[in-house]
């Protein structure tokens, strides 16, 4: 089969890969209905934290199952699935508390290459949810969005303890951004405030259901928070980019005794301990235990509750990947859809 | 009256100073039962972070108002009274939030320098909580240390959401941390590792309801953590310290979905964002809100089900300050109490 690897920098390349087989009795191989490049995709897209070694790329995924082994018991051939980038046993004390990101069987879903036709999920029973049948097509932009986007999204939001009657602020309008914006709406935030610059995405983020816009980036934006929060600071912060200045920028706009979710993968970012400290909020993240939410998130999507796969404004045949990485370096898409 | 002014790396003395007055209608001056020596006083008693000029120092206080400003109602001349060392007027949003520490109009009570007979106190009614009697002599202790130093080892213990049946780790021996060890206990905890390596503190720390103790510190000392945890690390881990390594240690010896509480006013401390990221815990800390938790940690003093009194293995009369220092920079004594 053919599927995505980076080579280099700005270098994916649709090429012959190897098919994946069951390894483990616990895995199944997928066969995918749809795929997609991920924001965290561009760091070694851009040659930042990238291997140096031909690596297969994408970890998002939803599919049919193809390939069943032997001792999984849960997951059926045939079956419409979608899963998180990290699979996991659900059975450990650290799934238990709804941490299965850090499973202490995790296995990176992604080490198999996502942008393919075909994938090796390990420990299925754990990571896979199944639909009850099998889903329309126009759903499957948004389930494919469960498996990762709105996720993260979703875990930026919980980790930023958004609840109902809150003011919630969002830095980053990538495709997670806007996910933390719905995910903050659904969760019953009073008011959402989106910091986006770009048109697009502004228009998305008032369809996801923020209440205002701000433009402004670093002091000035942390100033235009204090603005429309009474000078205290908004209640929830959500981080979705990873760089020093948006940590920072979310960290500042963040009233004291309040809580920053942070869900963009950290760059050269270094959190000052004196500055933190008298900052006095709350601050969690990290590689979004998805899983958790999966149930809940397929739910919503399948009711036609919500619709996060409108962050998919471009969608490309799976041969055209480098295009899809392109488009979204240069921000012409936010995000892009992969059809096998 | 005198009081003690600190002039330099170790130089603190016993001098005239200024007798403090009313000056908001808000205000009260009390005179002082008894004051101590906080670990955070030792920061710029070794020359760090000191500000050059001659600073009255002490913070923590417990005593009996002698003069009430116009605008007082709640607080009566006579009575005795315990306030933290911020003011806050507790009617703010950041009150209501349970974060007085970062009231909006908070003022540190330590500028006048509490290690001295009168001390005045700002936004009285919003400060200090009275007691319904004179409290017993033997008291005094335990209700001063609510003042700080046992009202920030129990947010500590708060910000690491410490909950029956959790497993504690505490890094720091000093009094804060022995107690975060007492408060720990008090929440419910069911195993409180005290991490110590000094046996009295250690005979202390168990006292106050440590289950186990680790004398290991750095990777050392984290090890033996995920070695007595199931290799998962501690559910929640209190920082008491404020260096580097005592940050580092806290964080890595907390699981994943795990709570780190910090209340070491950190010093020349960095956290790298992507460790913090992928350890994935929960941190929380800054200066204690101690008057969120006064009135119910005055009533376990005062109804003797609890004495954070015994981290004072010094008295001394407050004339004698400078020793009082001395015999905690050189861990002779865990904590100095002074009797003006």
């Amino acid at each position: 089969m053919k599927g995505a690897v980076l080579y280099g920098p700005r270098d994916v390349r649709y090429v012959e890969r190897e098919e994946p087989k069951i390894v483990e009795p616990t895995d199944v191989i997928l066969r995918m209905s749809a795929t997609c490049v991920c924001g965290s995709d561009l760091w070694p897209y851009r040659g930042i934290g990238a291997s140096g070694e031909p690596t297969p790329m994408g970890h998002e995924y939803c599919g049919i199952v193809e390939e069943v082994g032997a001792a999984v018991k849960k997951v059926r051939r045939g079956q419409f699935v979608v899963g998180s980038f990290f699979a996991s046993d659900n059975t450990c004390a650290i799934c238990h508390a709804g941490y299965q990101s850090r499973c202490v069987h995790s296995e990176y879903v992604g080490a198999g290459g996502a942008q393919a036709p075909l994938l090796r999920v390990p420990l299925a029973d754990g990571t896979l949810i199944g639909t009850p049948d099998m889903p329309s097509e126009d759903l499957i932009p948004g389930l494919l969005a469960t498996s990762d986007v709105f996720g993260t999204g979703w875990f930026g939001a919980d980790a930023a303890s958004v609840a109902p009657g809150k003011t919630v602020a969002v830095v980053g309008d990538g495709a997670v951004g806007l996910c933390a914006v719905l995910a903050a709406r659904q969760m019953g935030a009073e008011r959402v405030i989106a910091m986006s610059r770009h048109s697009s995405r502004q228009k998305l983020a008032r369809q996801f259901g923020a209440t205002d816009i701000v433009t402004e980036r670093g002091d000035d934006g942390v100033a235009r928070i204090k603005e429309l929060t009474g000078g205290l600071g908004a209640h929830s912060v959500i981080e979705a980019v990873g760089t020093q200045e948006a940590m920072m920028q979310a960290i500042r706009a963040t009233r004291p005794g309040g809580h920053v979710g942070y869900v963009g993968v950290p760059h050269g970012v270094q959190l000052p301990g004196e500055e933190l400290f008298f900052a006095e909020i709350h601050l969690h993240g990290g590689p979004a235990p998805v899983r958790r939410f999966l149930p809940k998130l397929i739910e919503l999507v399948l009711g036609r509750k919500v619709d996060p796969g409108k962050v998919f404004d471009l969608t490309l045949p799976l041969e055209q990947v480098a295009e899809g990485y392109r488009a979204m370096d240069e921000r012409r898409a936010i995000k892009t859809l992969l059809r096998p």
